[in-house]
């Protein structure tokens, strides 16, 4: 919990504006709203954007549920991993929401936000393009530029030079790769600013639904590689999101 | 290869004071030296910081051959993941470099560095310790400052908050755990800064040797963890260098 | 075999009532009814409730023919593991029994049972309602008391901290989570009571199915965590049911 | 943390006995001591035993610290997974603590503790005995009474019907097993009471090293089995010591 | 290759009856018939009975030409693993040929078989039934008397004693069993029969599929069970009747 | 890139006749065509190919933008990986192609290639054929010439020796089996040329969707055996022609 | 428990000789003998041999304790799995036993058996010659013939050839094999009788410690191969002493 | 068999010159020598190589003995996988032999072979170079030239442009990396040559022991590369030896 809200609900009880059980209460209703399904409305003071649900597990009356408790209280929303139908049904309850098919999402933006600096999304193959859709619309909610360039994998090395001096200028770099997952390596080796690899379940066989370029990644001959969780573009992003707001903020 | 020395070559060319012949030669010239073993003395220029040997799978003799080709240029040398019996050689050999028992390491600096910035290292249990020195030490020889709160597990939660408003004022938190792994997610709810999750060994059975807690950290409920290998307290260092240097550089 | 009805079937014997083939055939007798599928009608007495089937790999009729013996006997008769396919084909064939669709469950109770104590089932997001609904309605079935918190996840901490007063009140605490599995961990270092963790398949990538949070619950860091299989409500009812028992009985 | 200190600390702070920074500094000593090494002295309030140290991974030097922490503070010591090199060191630094060979211990008991109840241990073979006695003396340590039945494997079901009588007045059991796992389920069907599996790494090839009695007890037939961690004693030990408090403190 | 055929096309090339170069056809006439997909009709000869075919791989229409080879031919032909709409396919091309539904086969018998012996089938749970009339259908085909003993888990180990007079008497036992595959490890230690274990996939989470009781089932405690691969009824048929042709041929 | 437009290139800038910014313009010019998705044109001259799309992980929409990218420049195209639903799509897109059902591919040839040699493709059961055709039809469009024996398996090893002169006389042997993959092994026993083993997917259990012949091909007792992934019979025919362009080219 | 036995005491029962409570301490009696370790003396009885020790995971204090109860009872003894360390203290302690060190056995024959049949044991290398001697000298000391031919590998299809007549007349195949574990598949084409496949740990990589071959033997194209665990010799002989057992006793 | 041979002893039989049972004999005596270890001297014949030992899982004295066949025969004789006990064990048994410490191997060359053609062995790090010794000194027994270029990792792509021209010149390329393996994917896009990759077990943690670069390898971008078992240099040469034998011989 946030120190200063402490600080402040203890003084209250220290200038006796506030007794023992009440301050109790207070913290309590400080940090939550809703009855079945929480918002975390501190989130946002705490991390500077809001709880954001992942609905792959979630039913589609569940996540009908909670999108009205963000609505309803006018908080941001946005909602991953949906796929057709449940993005078929919530478009028919939620019609003025944004639904971003191509990034598997649904959105609502009350509050817009705003963050300098720059992000660039690398894709080793054309099979990569969904997971980092998913990266640039989470950046595009957090209020971050980015740039995507596509198809760049490692047997066609040249491809990468052409983009080199654009990626050099950028604060974050996201590579995303499936089968053999190398691309990292190479961009490791040739850049200096952070990079996050994302490993995708492109490939069959022995790419073992994402498993090898994740641990490829992770065992990476170059140095100071992160990695997320496959074909996890959400949270590429929002590592992204947590070093530009470490710079710029 | 960094295009400005590329652009310069080319320059040259242009102006008819290089053959095209020697052109090539002069780019290879100027990123190789020595014979068996190369030192990519460009790399610092590139990234920072030179190449680190990774000493667990060479032989003595082969750390032995690299070390002499770093000393005799006087360039920066760093080798990680020395065992006793490679420490008392190479000791013998090398009287003068550092040899950093409880990080495993071999240090020899010439050229000091400094970069500004606070690295925080939060170790789940004591016996993470080792990977927290390789990072930290690590750190030091990048001229990075650091600091390692240790023993700071999930199961004692209270011991987290003693250190929240310290962890608070750092840039980049490492966070070192085994077992289950569950330290980089209660810290991804409480904190806002790039958050490295370094999963360890510690434990039996089900710990699979570290991969239970690389694999929670990957799917970490709290968003924007980003995870290293097993036990890569270097690595961890290496991403934090990264996210320093494109925040203070 | 329970030891009772052996003792007194050898005091026939002894006493001249019985002779040794008819001793046999009533130890037979005494245990089994039926012809094609046993109701163990022992089990009861042994255990303190009947054999409960798992509809998950049965085929409709064989989950038909086995319910007829139970309701036939007029025995209660709990089918877990029901997809819709299989509960709309049972629906049809027995309207009188209850058909419990959040918790995939086929039930009928001719006798109900009664058991003091209070389970306390929590979940770590709001994916993992559905085992907890099997949890709670098998609790239900042998006649314990049970409440649900749901989405109480580590990387929201202060919502467990709001519910601390009235977990700490159960005999028995079920912790159901999913991805990294770290809820267990949290609670076991905060409360003394059994716990019982349920792993979910809940997550993608690393979460592996559930085996993640499974083998991060048995290597859990907090001490005297007990685990089920993954998405194994009804198994966690179960052994809370055992320790129910042998506290209240 | 507990509630009622709290309650007191907010009571001084809303009486002005207490400014708000002292009240946070107080909150901090309330629950810790020492420098380096953390001794958790609330969780015996909390959860009515001391922090148990695990000396597998921790160097003995940091054992020794650690051990001297508790020993000055005359707060009672136990730590497990010693191996003998470790347990020769230690014998020669604390020469009046307990050495248990037979179940890899360090102990040292200043305030001895009792708790009613009765825990039965059953083995499935000799060579599970290791895993037994670590259960056992865990038990000892925190006061309850506990007894082994060794070698009572599957292949040999009437040992089991020997030991029927003892086994049904325990409070707890805890099933010992390697290779295939399958004693837990034989006893499951049999007995009413808690029932603790313990998978031990007994066994070559397809024994997975504990793997495979691990995953045999978590899809074991018999309903309410609970699980630990692969040659776990002590978890198995802590978490009858939970049944056994919740039922008689 | 039969041994006796080779010395008769020898002792026939000796006598001059027959040149080399025919002798080499005469080989490769003698084992081979068909155009597309062989019949290997002296594996009658080699092991008692003809190649049955695995349908689960090949399409339709692939097995549609197999079977049109055989029953050309009038060869006995048996096609295992067919799903319902294969089955359909070939059931509209091969009105005159058995489809045996609870054991996913097709059969034709030209020449009807018979072998003395009998073969006891013994199943854990209700959901393994397919299995037993897989090979139970297999042993009819092969000439072979069997009988299943369906229901018999060990978590009721009563229910294994009933049959236990009639298991005495069989020549070979069957044991079929998934979740944690228990049941061969009991009946080894009960009966002296050749016993092959079968898992099957019955079961979820850590059943792994049916790779638990297959790792159970070859580290059993009880030596001497034999194993076949997961859910492979077939299997465990042909290798009770290559004991039997042993035995009684 | 290749070095010969590299020292043009390079040469016109010592001439004078290229700026700097010029040539690198052209280096970049030199390799790429199209808009979002590139053609390698420059793999021809490289390796004698045209790069070949995988048509498994790309939507129909991506591969129909790939396609008239190659068909609009008149660039032979392959696609591998189809499935029914792409193909019907594609067709519709694309009339004037090959679409090979047998094959999952499609195909539009404009300049037809030819290379001496001759492969010899061989697999283990009617089962493998699929990947068999993928093989042969990727050599076709390479201009390579090959011949198929199917259902030759080591369980009726006298088919083996049927096919031995045929097999002897080819340049390259690709081996594919699914289940135990043991073809390879007999094979290198027998015959001196190249061979490239294929596991495939076929069997069930312990065939692990085609681990089980990768790994016991590439742990295969005869030596110099060389493997693919899991049902690549593409990446073998690719494979068989570096080979055949080695030796003929 | 043997039903002889059972009905006897029984009998006693009802004729009045035998009080229940003593029937009951007759039926335990009758079954057990020994103090800390049981030995199972009905098992000769009720299977044709007595239990066998598996020395690896036990002490030697363990193991000298266990023999010292057989061999004071003057039953037949026979301990596997020891290492030199073990087998050097049996020495000392029992100087009349056998040792046998190519097989890691200690043995003590007071009853010599003899069962009619013999068994052919084929090994695919000279490495797996461990193996083999395990499983010959348990047949041995079960009192059945066995033969060995080594380092018949299918790289090397010939040498089966050479052997096929000894191994016709054999009532039970042992088949030994490492690496890829092709040996049995090539033997289940040839040979009609029982064929008890037994996987090494010979080998490296992708043979997985003998999962590879363990895998490849369960999946193996030829029909009815039975398998045991990795490594297991003993259990091979077990099995085949059943089979004997069954055909010949 | 090699056919000529059979054809020959077909037509002596023909011809009147050898009798049935002669031939037989004779077919066997052909192939075979040595008592209880095999020479298989027609391999020569058949392959262009002697067998070569494996010797890691061999005992010394085995070894030994099948060393003494070999030399008493003046055939060829390589071992390879040989500690260093086993390498001076055999040192002083037969002091004529060479004894390559830098490959682990042992070897005695009576008739030196030559073959035309060249081999390019590249490793990504110092460490493979152990791999790499292994092909070379392989690729020398068999009389082929190889060159190795070492530390050519993809974190340092001009190292690898460096080479470049030597790489293009020769007939086949082995490419050898651990930790992620990338390095044959690169190669791959640059080069047309059959490549021949063989992973290693350098890394740590996800590198999985040579797991992950032989899955990277195989799931390789860049297509047509092959891959053998991990750490097998020695299979690597004799599949390049395959290819060589293909094109010059």
């Amino acid at each position: 919990m946030n120190s200063k809200i402490l600080s402040e609900i203890l003084k209250k009880v220290e200038n006796g504006n506030l007794s023992t059980d009440e301050a109790l209460k207070e913290l309590k209703i400080a940090e939550m709203r809703g009855k079945d399904f929480f918002i975390d409305t501190l989130r946002n003071l705490r991390q500077g954007f809001e709880e954001i649900i992942y609905g792959k597990h979630k039913s589609k009356f569940q996540i009908e549920k909670i999108a009205e408790q963000y609505l309803n209280n006018n908080v941001n929303f946005l909602c991953t991993g949906l796929d057709d139908d449940k993005m078929n049904y919530l478009k028919g309850k939620f019609p003025d929401c944004e639904f971003l098919h191509h990034a598997s999402m649904m959105r609502k933006v009350y509050t817009p936000k705003k963050i300098k600096g720059h992000v660039c999304i690398v894709t080793a193959g054309t099979s990569d393009l969904k997971v980092a859709y998913e990266a640039q619309e989470t950046l595009n909610t957090l209020g971050a530029k980015s740039e995507i360039y596509a198809d760049i994998g490692v047997a066609g090395m040249h491809r990468i030079f052409e983009f080199k001096d654009r990626i050099e200028k950028s604060d974050v770099l996201i590579a995303i790769a499936g089968m053999e997952g190398a691309l990292p390596s190479v961009l490791g080796g040739m850049f200096a600013m952070p990079i996050i690899a994302v490993p995708t379940s492109v490939g069959y066989g022995t790419a073992l639904n994402g498993f090898t370029p994740l641990f490829a990644m992770l065992t990476s001959c170059a140095s100071g590689i992160l990695v997320t969780n496959i074909d996890n573009g959400f949270g590429a992003a929002m590592a992204a999101f947590r070093i530009l707001k470490g710079k710029y903020d």
